[in-house]
């Protein structure tokens, strides 16, 4: 038995703040939050009064690439727009270009050292996409390469997910369809390699409605479960289609009205939200609204080669409290508890009995300190009772 | 001499990027900026093809506390006001309570380790205010302070500027007339002790425009420079004061129009602004225009314990491109150049043969890695060209 003793406040999403308490854990697992000095142990760790809370769950991210495109970024914050650069050969399909170019080790070093990035800042969950190949073998060696990568217990635990549609390949010349179906015939081989869920880039300029839902269909068949890039460059109906096929969640929704508000709340699917991406485009999905309307929130960093370089959870649930006006406990329950519940997981997102011990002490004594810091650091982290990350 | 050998890109305000240098350093000096592996050195560092600037300088912090008030800050997320809090004692008046009460050795130690966050993240000049005393001999000690630490090598150069007008102290009951004449007598005081300049929050709620003016014509007759808080919470007519006065600076600027705008180009009064207060405030200062009207950019933190916890310039940069919609070379030369003009000071700012040799490499191979990683790590800083913070 282990003991974290003297912490100051700890959040478990859903209960009030604890001020003073003690955490046990036995292997893997937290087996009970008791009162200060409660409990024995063989060894002890003393929070010495500060905040602690579950490892950070990010929900959204695209980490399996070798260089970020800092050129296009530079030149898209002058003022030249997506659809310019994309037409001259960059975004995606300029990553696409260099994965598939690069060899298998150079893509897991990357991968690997930018991964315990986030381990580092205090998030142990990364939902992890595919996409920067577009073909099949490709696709399913970023699979294996993340699923490999999850065990790592210098690392967070990753989710992977198949996003084979992120947009089409340079080979395709424009045959949708085609492209379409193979993504399809793709999935019970993704599922196999280790992938859980299947994303697809449903909006305008990338897939359709119609496109979305057959390769959805096709990954609920091999046993994926499914995610959504819902309605961020336009209302092209993902989120609508994302509630139809009750999918896990609907990510960005910067363009949804309430109508689809509602249809999320009735399916149960989480709204994944992106404060990073939505501060890039300048527009804000309505948060708030989501929550009245009975929506779970999840929050992901979006970290992509091209638009976002963040692997800080802890900044992202500042942005969340600044940009999306959430108070600091609705960010963090989003953080933590909405993104265990996106990826299905039922053992962590909390601080409880028989939840993992992923923890993280942070630099703080009060919970305030993530909406006053951007980016507030982490002291300890442990990732399933062992100590993972810590400041020096 | 010591060689900076293999600069993958150099940033220098005013001068194109130059992809491919070295910059050589004699003492605390750059004595050239040459093509790559040109000069003799008696000691080089290999910057492995990365991306140099000068140091990071932050033109607004409050860095004398003890706390932060995260319980407020907490609050203030879930909804409550600003107003209703300082009603309440909180606010700037409840860091006057404590920093009084506080022993000078606690808040060296807090002071000293908090500034060591700035140059760790590149920023090697730091103009810190005092004001969380409001009565002589506190402000007098916070200059004393400030002016001792900035000679330490391990951490940033300070610039104190002495902010005795931050708010009215509780023992004044209201009694605005004294407390201003009193502040106009410290001034000479305050220059005697290290500060270089004088700032007064002019706003509503705070400082009257007569106030200010007063405050600053006698930091004026005791040597000060003068910069102000200025029309950030309501145009009260702090930047045409400033542009009257001359100022070195107008700060935050929130609320001004075009005409505000005008008069601080005539003047040459910096517009300093700070991308987190915007955030807090929801409302944006017009930075773009205030360049194309011919006024020069600052950048801070506004570091302060109740509001912003940022000690990262990197991540100003970052939320000065998003939010401001600055290029990137904009707001890095507001980061560097701009904060040094608005301190009056000319010997940093840029890579140039007799500038200080304050330099940071990133953790980048291309600037435009601000606009794509919220605090963009530092790999080597040199303060005066010894090496003062490294990532490892």
């Amino acid at each position: 038995m282990k003991a974290l003793r003297n912490v100051g406040r700890l959040f478990s999403p859903g209960e009030a703040v604890r001020a003073g308490a003690d955490v046990l854990i036995e292997g893997d697992r937290v087996v009970a939050v008791v009162p200060a000095g409660e409990g024995r142990a063989d060894e002890e760790f003393d929070c010495e009064g500060g905040l602690l809370t579950p490892g950070l769950i990010d929900a959204h991210t695209h980490p399996v690439y070798l260089r970020a495109r800092l050129e296009e970024v530079s030149r898209r914050a002058g003022g030249a727009s997506y659809s310019q650069i994309a037409g001259e050969g960059g975004g995606i399909q300029a990553t696409v270009r260099e994965t598939r170019a690069a060899s298998a080790l150079q893509l897991e070093q990357s991968t690997r050292s930018r991964l315990s990035f986030w381990i580092e800042q205090g998030t142990t969950t990364v939902e992890a996409k595919t996409g920067y190949w577009l073909e099949e073998q490709g696709e399913l060696s970023a699979v294996r390469l993340l699923a490999g990568l999850s065990s790592d217990a210098a690392l967070p635990r990753l989710v992977v997910t198949f996003l084979g549609a992120h947009d089409l390949p340079p080979e395709s010349m424009g045959d949708r369809a085609a492209y379409v179906e193979a993504v399809c015939r793709w999935c019970p081989a993704a599922k196999s390699a280790g992938a859980e869920f299947c994303d697809v880039f449903c909006d305008r300029g990338a897939f359709t409605v119609e496109e979305s839902e057959r390769i959805l269909l096709a990954a609920r068949a091999a046993g994926l479960g499914l995610r959504l890039h819902a309605d961020e460059l336009a209302l092209t109906g993902g989120a609508r289609l994302g509630a139809r096929l009750r999918a896990s969640s609907a990510d960005h929704l910067l363009q949804i009205g309430e109508e689809e508000m509602r249809a999320l709340a009735a399916a149960g699917t989480v709204a994944t939200l992106c404060p990073v991406t939505a501060l890039t485009m300048g527009q804000l999905p309505p948060a708030r609204r989501l929550l009245e309307q009975g929506v779970t929130l999840a929050l992901g960093t979006d970290h992509n080669p091209g638009t976002s370089g963040t692997t800080s959870m802890s900044l992202i649930v500042y942005l969340a409290v600044m940009e999306f006006k959430l108070d600091v406990e609705q960010a963090l329950s989003a953080a933590t508890a909405g993104g265990a519940r996106s990826l299905l997981l039922a053992d962590r997102g909390g601080v409880s009995r028989g939840q993992l011990a992923d923890l993280v002490l942070w630099d703080a004594d009060h919970e305030g300190a993530f909406a006053w810091e951007p980016g507030l650091r982490a002291r300890r982290v442990w990732r399933g009772g062992q100590l993972a990350a810590s400041d020096g």
